[in-house]
């Protein structure tokens, strides 16, 4: 049997979008420390958490707002985000969904950024795998990490 | 009761990707038929369609594979794709679902690109209504139609 490593609670610090540039960071911060560390996104999702954040909402809906109706069209809730672990600079998360009883139903491999801008949308908890934290803390003092694509 | 429209199968023709453009076009053509138009979607979802018909898997899932994923997790299956409506030269297509039984369990509302992205994925029936079909054809002999973000 596996243990779940120990998790600890994070929230979106802040979102740096730099026009021209390939890649945005975000930085994701402790909640009950003063530990942080900066993961590098995509444009399109940088986008996307800085409308969530701000509360607009476009017209048509973006395909993350599809991919959320779409989980709460099936009776399914966002339970929680999980960064589970950073291998060869990349963070992996796990998106965990649960029923209306609140049972887990899936947990499902994503990309950091994906899960944080359903997170958002969800207002569910976010947490970070201890040692992806400790790890991503040295990173940062170092170069950065982020996620392939 | 409303009776549901005449519906057209139709496939995806072509898709033209252009650099440096912020808009790229796919365009679609009946099943049993010469007809066909084009539909104006953004790069990302261009992108993505570009990578399922080439059959392109990025180490990551990014974003419409998280969608197509988390709804595999829940059990469902992604039916079929209706373009249901053109308003304003703006496209509206429906992403319907179906449990394991083939019961149909939601109807979405999506932006075209997004539900074509998931329909190649799903290699599920793609649909436009007659009436769409009809203006859509009328339209691409002016300017054209896409989808508004």
């Amino acid at each position: 049997m596996t243990e779940e490593p120990q998790m600890i609670d994070v929230r979106l610090g802040r979102i740096v979008i730099q026009d021209g540039l390939a890649h945005q960071y975000i930085y994701l911060n402790e909640e009950d420390g003063r530990r942080g560390f900066p993961i590098v996104i995509g444009n399109n999702e940088a986008d996307e958490i800085h409308r969530v954040v701000h509360e607009e909402e476009p017209p048509r809906p973006l395909t993350h707002r599809l991919c959320y109706e779409t989980i709460q069209a099936l009776g399914a809730e966002i339970k929680r985000i999980d960064i589970v672990d950073l291998r060869d600079n990349t963070f992996f998360a796990h998106l965990v969904l649960q029923d209306k009883n609140g049972e887990t139903t899936a947990v499902i491999d994503a990309r950091p950024s994906d899960a944080i801008a359903l997170a958002l949308r969800a207002r569910c908890p976010l947490r970070v795998a201890a040692h992806v934290m400790a790890a991503a803390v040295s990173d940062d003092d170092k170069s950065g990490s982020g996620e392939a694509e």
